[in-house]
This record gives C-alpha cells, structure tokens and sequence, in this order.
C-alpha cells in the first residue's frame, strides 16, 4: 500500500556508497516522474540524472557538503522551465498533435489561450509556476523510490546558481528547484534512521467542510 | 505497481455525481498527503475538504462552471501558508520535540536556523516556497486516488481569491494553490476518457550524465 511505503521511506541523511541502485529501478522512479500530471501537460522540467563522480564532488561542495550527493548512486536534478514561451508551448502542441493522431482547432485554440494567458506574464511568475508543477514530479520521485524499496532524500539545501552553472542549465532555460539523490542508507551514522516520523495530526492537517 | 496506476489515472473532465467515494478511501487520499514530504518539515498547507453542496457550487462559479467541483465527491482545497511565522515554525518545534519524546539545542538550533533564514524572506517568496510543498501533496493525492481507483482532477483553473474569500481562508494566513475533485468518471461526456496519455519522450525529459 502506498501509505506503508509513505511510512517505510524518511530523508535519509547518511547513505551507503558500496550499495548501487539497479537501473531498472533507477528507469521506473524516472517513468513515474514523467507520467506525474502538470498544469495543462506541459510538463515544465526536466531531470538532470547525475552520475558521474567528478562532477558530484563539485555539486556536493555546492550542497554545504551534504554527503548524500556524493554516497548515493545517482542525483536527481529538478530543473524547472525558467519561463513559457511560444516554442515550449508549441512543441507541447505538436507532441500532443502527433501522440493523438489528431489535429484540430480545439486542440490549437487550447494552446493559444495558454499562450495569451502565460506569454504576458514576467518571467519570475512563469518560473515559480513550472516550479511548483516540478514539485509534484519529485513527490512522484520519492513515492517511487519508496515502493523501489530504494532511499532518497528530497533537498532544498543548495546553491541554485552553482548548480545551474556546473550543469550547464541556464544556456537550456532551466533553473533548478530542488534535488533527489537515491541510494542506500548506511547501516551507521544516520541520525534520522529509525527516528519516529512526525506529520501534524489530521485534524490539525485537514478541515472538512459538509 | 505504481507506473501502472499512474497510466490508469488521467484529469477526468465529466463526474458521475450519483456514484460516491467512500470515506475510508477519502481517509487514505487525505493520509497520503498528510504523509508527504516537505521541506523541513514544516507541512506548510492545509487541505479543506469540502463536500457541502451550496458551497461547491458557489466554488464552481469561482472555477468557470467546471463540472467537476459539483459532481465530485469532494473537493480537495491545497490552500498554502501566506508567509512563514515565528509561531508557526515554533509549533513545528513543539510537535518533533513531542512527538519524539526529546528536547535538544540541535534540534532547536535546526528550527532557530530556520527562522533565521525566512523570516527575514519577503511574504510572497516565503508564499511560494510553501505552495511548492502543497504541490508535492498534490502529487502524493493524485497517485493515492489512483490507487484507490478513484478518479481525480488537479485545477488551477480557478480564481483563488474568490476561493479564499468563500472558504474564509486570509483569516487563518492561507492562500488556495491548487483543487482536486475526487469522484468518478461519467460514462459519457468526458472527451478525455481514452484518449492516450501525452508525455515527452524520455530521452526528451531526462538528461543523464554519467
């Protein structure tokens, strides 16, 4: 069940560098961020999978030394649309097009009017939009990994600009928002292993309206 | 499998009003949520529930009569903290020492450290930064729905002001981000129902650096 795998996983914070992800399962957390649902599909982020040991060790330095970006196997990399513009806009179209085998004009009017709506708005509002739809790809990601039996821990405690310049984001119109290493959490040196999880109570969480 | 429900799953445009959710499935949705990771922590949002029929359909007006706010079962308001506060990242304090059974310099440290860091923010960057978090519950209600074989439409199609106004939420510092009606596809009229799901190819959303 979903909530058990909820419950399973927590942020972990010391992982084991000995222990590898398969990538098969690496392949089905990354499928299941790409069928997370986005405002009107566009899907306005990319994920940057990094693997490679050099360049961790300098993202890792950009991450206040967290050992997480280095001792996992992979890091993924949220990278939201740092605006709409009519090619991104267009190309959902085509794809949309092409996918369905049909082209009509619902379909293109559907389009123009996100154009009119989002291609008049400062980029910042554009950006913090993409963003949030990013947001349900990593929570996507981190259900993933959970039922993959595999660690992850979502983080936020980086230097977006750094980041952007090591893996050469701002040239593609990417920012990135937040980051994802999945590994293996270390038999020792994790505080948080074991540590009960704390979630405010549903009734403080939720107000029913009937 | 977690893939399979979430190609199951699509943003059902028409509801049966007369087919209802059952609680225990809405309590699971609701669990997920409340299970989601977010930064810190913090949980920054709440989820209003709201079934109550003459209210949905002054929401319906305020979300450009889509049929889904009144056919639904229930509409799931994400509504965000408006800004970051010392009694609120108190309160969070307050639960983990609780909840944990301990008290310690660290982990008040962690939480003055974090006061540090966004109260001084701006109200609208501290705003978007919790409706992030809102946006991983999102996720987290979308994939739980769809396990529960519920069917599930994410909005933003919707004046959040008005919403705000309706549910008296600027009284207690939220702001809506995001609605997900939960219910059951109609068996006619959803020009969604089977069509094939659009996404980016892989090699088009995932960049991979070995």
């Amino acid at each position: 069940m979903l909530q058990e795998r909820m419950n399973w996983r927590y942020a972990t914070k010391k992982m084991d560098p000995s222990k590898k992800v398969p990538q098969d399962k690496l392949d089905r957390i990354l499928e299941a961020v790409r069928l997370a649902p986005t405002s009107s599909g566009l899907q306005p982020f990319e994920v940057i999978v990094v693997k490679n040991p050099e360049l961790r060790a300098k993202l890792q330095e950009a991450a206040f030394g967290q050992t997480q970006v280095t001792d996992s196997t992979a890091v993924l990399v949220f990278a939201a649309w740092d605006n709409y513009t009519e090619d991104r806009i267009d190309s959902v179209l085509k794809l949309t097009e092409s996918v369905r085998g049909m082209k009509s004009d619902t379909l293109s009017g559907y389009y123009d009017r996100l154009k009119g709506m989002y291609l008049p708005r400062d980029a910042r509002t554009n950006f913090e939009h993409a963003a949030r739809q990013a947001y349900i790809g990593l929570g996507l990601a981190v259900t993933a990994a959970a039922f993959e039996e595999v660690d992850a821990t979502p983080m936020e405690g980086f230097d977006p600009e750094k980041f952007d310049e090591l893996l050469g984001l701002a040239k593609r119109g990417l920012k990135t928002v937040a980051i994802l290493p999945v590994g293996y959490r270390a038999a020792e040196g994790d505080w948080l292993k074991g540590a009960k999880k704390v979630r405010r109570p549903m009734d403080e969480f939720v107000t029913v309206v009937e």
